[in-house]
This record gives structure tokens, sequence and C-alpha cells, in this order.
């Protein structure tokens, strides 16, 4: 058995286990169900002869996915004690994780994330969800995976869309870990088979886990900071219609707006924003505002005032500082734009309103 | 503000009032939403001029309502940091605890019990959920409520059938928690309005609490003792059709079988069967095998077998002991009728497996 990196959520354990082919069982015994989608069905199989298979996509990560995979589970007689194992990327994981964790309140739970997303961030860290009313992960669960597979086999044949739809939470991770971690990230991608990549994830999977023990339900500030770039990025790919824009282009181009916000706030330094920006242009994503595809700002407006980060009324952003992130709370609805920053030396109120507000209005 | 029974459940606390009077409000502040059903409306009423009306009833525990709740919650705005408020019996409790538990991954959540059967169980301790399939509760978590209050006055209207409900549930606990408790229970129902009730309401509350915050999750073996009675109970409100038979009467009917099936077993002393016998009779609940209404026997059989608390293929009873009451687990679809007792002194074997195949096969 390969070694596993071991993370203890709350009162959950997690193990993660990082390895070149896929293993022969995931379940340490008892009755399981495997489930995959249409993209991940010979993954699945390897598991199972015959694995729920469910609809590939992001519009299919729905209640009606959750309850084919409950209602199959008791169609195969699933005790509390049996053990559900999602195979796929992240929506295959984020339905099985959920579906796990309501299953008689909770059955057990293994992840064998099949893309690089689901390796670096879904399958870690126990964040479950499916969409509801058109927004992403409406409905969802704190529910770590027992046991984390990822084999970087399945990588091999990985589309182009989803590698660059994991490389971004990559790049977002090292803005996070310290300056050299985004000094030292490759210029370009490297290639899934060798010892690079692999440092890569592995280093991806370690920050995440010891940052998500911290804080498991992101309660106290820590786990939020992995929000870098997403209130703008869940925006974007709601302005673009969900599953047009890969969540990981959407991220990049988050980052992106979360570096000039910071810069307007004084957060970010300008030789911090290049440095990411040249990352990111680097691997070939797209930074420019507006977005040069589809974009209906109106949307765009709404669902950023209507984040589902929002704590009282007000908006939380994610903005890169010269080491990590720092969290800002900002009432953009207010007429004066009046906001107070978090940071290590307290709260501080933002001396420019009128640029931030121009910041925003730019934006839609 | 009058004084709480305080518990932490897991990396939760829960308080629990029991007062007299509704309170002016239950959330410390900040957003909530209320939701009640079409017969708790007028309390629903008292903390909000609009609450979310569900319809009544354990037909109406389903997806469906738990969706209402969720967008109900989204239309009005309401953060992570808002607060689900339900006001109602067990169905509403449920409904609304789970609907927090999953609304961006778990918002706040208050509990108003307005039936015995609520105060006394459904609200304390975290269980959460709906039917699905037919099943009762088959999906759900564990969510406990910060807050929790019985207010006494509510049940001064509560219907007769709702008193049947609950007093079963407190008749359970006296089983469970010491022999003097079953002896002391009043051998009539006493008056909602005066000290003895609010003792043994108070009493209740205090021994599931603290039974719960040894195992929150239902994984160390001692929750599992609040199921006395409740396998047989789930089977039969399923042969009666869900709804039909109350809660609480199926659960005195589930507790006269485990008091047959202990007794076969040698777990349950006789004279310790007929006094829990002479309680449920003194408080008017129907005690015959068969149930004497409608009984689907196959259903019976097969909701028995099936029973979501099985373990590896096992079906776990709980029976009334001396003190207390022990875990079973029977694997009663096994042609020798083998199984192993656990108990405080280990493990052994059934000695007359035959007598307890015959007392399963008089139930069908």
């Amino acid at each position: 058995m390969p070694s596993s990196q071991d993370f203890r959520f709350g009162s959950f354990s997690s193990s993660v286990y990082i390895q070149r082919a896929l293993p022969r069982r995931t379940a340490p015994g008892g009755s399981f169900l495997v489930v995959c989608d249409t993209n991940t069905l010979r993954y699945g199989r390897h598991f199972e002869q015959n694995p729920l298979v469910l609809e590939a996509g992001e519009a299919h990560k729905t209640w009606s996915a959750v309850e084919a995979i409950l209602g199959e589970g008791r169609k195969r007689g699933l005790g509390r004690d049996g053990t559900f194992v999602g195979v796929g990327g992240g929506v295959v994981c984020d339905l099985t994780a959920f579906a796990a964790s309501v299953y008689m309140r909770g059955a057990g739970l293994a992840l064998v994330p099949t893309t690089l997303l689901a390796m670096a961030d879904a399958a870690i860290g126990g964040k479950t969800g499916f969409d509801l009313g058109g927004i992403k992960n409406f409905a969802g669960s704190f529910y770590p995976a027992a046991r984390v597979i990822a084999a970087l086999d399945t990588l091999d044949t990985l589309p182009e869309r989803e590698w660059k739809s994991g490389m971004a939470e990559l790049v977002k991770t090292a803005i996070l870990d310290t300056p050299s971690a985004l000094d030292e990230f490759p210029a370009e991608r490297p290639a899934p088979g060798g010892a690079a990549f692999e440092r890569l994830l592995r280093r991806a999977v370690r920050f995440k886990g010891l940052l998500v023990e911290r804080d498991p339900l992101e309660t106290g500030g820590t786990r939020e900071l992995l929000n870098l770039g997403h209130t703008f990025a869940h925006a974007l790919e709601a302005a673009a219609g969900l599953g047009t824009v890969s969540h990981g282009e959407a991220v990049a181009w988050g980052i992106a707006r979360s570096c000039e916000l910071g810069g307007v706030l004084g957060i970010t330094p300008p030789s911090t924003a290049a440095a990411i920006r040249q990352k990111l242009e680097a691997l070939g994503y797209e930074l420019r505002n507006p977005w040069p595809g589809r974009f209906d700002r109106a949307v765009f407006k709404e669902a950023l005032i209507h984040d589902k980060k929002k704590r009282s009324g007000t908006l939380r952003f994610v903005v890169p500082a010269k080491k990590s992130a720092r969290i800002v709370p900002l009432d953009i609805e207010g007429t004066d734009m009046e906001g107070a920053i978090e940071s290590e030396t307290g709260k501080r109120t933002i001396k420019n309103p009128g640029d931030v507000r121009m910041f925003f209005e730019g934006l839609w």
C-alpha cells in the first residue's frame, strides 16, 4: 500500500493517496456502490462491473442525480455501514459525497478523483453539494471522504479543457501558500507522468488539507482563503451560463479581478499582481475584462451581489497580499462603499471608497 | 431569560429552554426565516407575520418541502449566517433542520417544538431528515439546533392523538433511564400545566441530551439505545400505511414486541416486561399482536428486514433489560437464526434459536 497524507477534519479522518495506478479496491470491505458518469465509466468498471452511471456535466449536478444515487443504494441494500465510491471529476465527487452524507444520515465514502481539479480541490476537505435554482452548490454538506485515491494514470487522457480547469486551482494554492511557492510554480504545464507534477499536486493537497484542518466547517475565516478568485468566478460562470466557462478558467479570471481589487485597496502589491498575471497568462488563461465570450452583465452583477458566501449582507472578497491573501468584507450595495478590511493587524477602514466603487462599476 | 439545559453534541452546542410561554424571538439577531405548517400557523405568526407555511403531515415530509424551505431562504436573501426557525411538530422540526443543515452547507437553526413528541424527542439531539421512497427519514443529517425552545403553553390545545404520540417516547426514556424512573412514571397522563409534567419532560430531555453527548453521530452504540421499540414501530408504520398509526402508538406497540423478544432471549425479566406493559396499557396504548387495524403482513416483514439501522446485513434490536436495555444484533434472514448478543459482559450466542425464529414467524 502506498503512503498517504492523513488529515483530521473536525470529527472525520481523511486519508489521501496519490499513486500511479488505480487501486484494486477502495473500501475496507463490506457492501459498496460505485458511482461514475458517462465519461468515467471505464474507471467505474475497474471497481465494479455494474456501477451507477450518471449523466456527465455540470447541468446534471442536481437533486435528481442525488436521488438516483440514494435510490440505487437502497435498491442494492446498502446499510449505513456501506460505502459509496465516487469515481470521476468534481461533479461526480460532489454528488456522491453529498448522497453519502445524507444516506441514512451518513454512510461510508471513498472518492477516486479522475480530473486534476478533483484531485487538487473537489475531493479534498469535505465540501459536497449540488446546484439548485441555478446556483452552484447551493445545497451541500461538509463530509470528508475517509479515503481519497488519486491515480495519476487517469490523467493521461484528460482533455485540454480539464487541464486548464485544474491548473488554475494549483496556481491559487501556490498564491496562498508562500511567495516561494508562486515563484517556483512551473512556467509551463508539467507532464502528468513526471516528478515535478506529482510534487506540485502533493504540495497543493498538503496545503489545502492543513488549512481545512484548522477550519473544517469554514467558520473560522481560515478556510475562506481558498475562495480566492471564486466570488468573481462564480458570478462569471452564471453570466456566461453555467457549464459554459470551465471552473478553472473562471477562477483564473477571478484571480485577475481579485488582484485589481486588491490593488485598489492597497493590499495587493503591484509586483505580486504582475507575477500572478504572468503565471496565469503563461498557462493560457483569458484574463481580459470584460470576459470576451458570452457575458450577461446584469446576471453578473446579480450573481455577485447574491454570492452565497455573503454574511449579514456583506460580500467577502479574498485578495492576494504580499504574503498569502486577505479577506475583505465589502458592502458593495451601500452607497458610500464603506467597509472594513480584516488583516492580521486588525481592522481598518477603506481610504478611497470612490476608487473601489469605480472598480465595481467598471465590472458591470 | 429562563435557564437552559446546555449540551455539546460533537462540534455543536445546543441549548434547550423549557418554559411556559413562547419567547418574543428565537434567533440572536440577523436575518431569519420562520417555517411552520398549516397546524402551527398561529405560532409561526407569533415570530414573523409572513412565515413559510408547509402542508401538515407525514405525507408531506418529502424533498419538495425541503426544496420549498431552501428556495424561500434564497428568495429572502438569507446568508449562511441567517437562521432557520422551525415552529411545529416533528415533521416541521425535522424538515427545517435538514434544510438548514444543507443551506449553503449549513446555516443557523432554532427549533420551537409545539408537540410533546417534538419537545421530548424530535427537536433534541440533532437528527434531521425526510422520507424517501416510502421510507421514513431515509435521507437526513445530524445537525443540532443551537437553540430549542419548548413553550408548554403550546400543548394546551394539543390533540389527543398527539399526546399519545409523545407520551410513548417519555415511557421509552424512563425505561432506558433507571428502574426508578419507570417506577415513578405517572400512572395517568399528567396535566401539561403542572409541575409533575414539566419535571417529566425536563428529565427526558436531560437523559436524551446526555446520551447523545456520548455518541452524537450514533456510531458508538450508546445513542442506538434510543431506538428501543423503533425497529418494530417503523415496520408497523409501513404496514399500516405511513401516517396512519401515530409514531408514539407504533413505538408503544414496538416496545411491547421488544419485551417479548427480550423475554425469548432471556434478557428482559418477566417482571420488567410486566411493569412496562402495565404503564403502556394504563396510558391507553394498543399492544396486541397482530395490530388490530389495517396491517399488511408482507409489508411488515419486508420493512423489518430492510430496516435502515441494519449493519452488514444484521438487524439491531434494542430490548429492555433489568437495567436500561441491550442491543441485540440478529440475522433474522439466516436459516439458523444465529446471532450474538452484545452486553456489558461481552458477547454470547443465542441458546434457543428455534424459539427466536418462532417469535418472528408469529409476527408475519
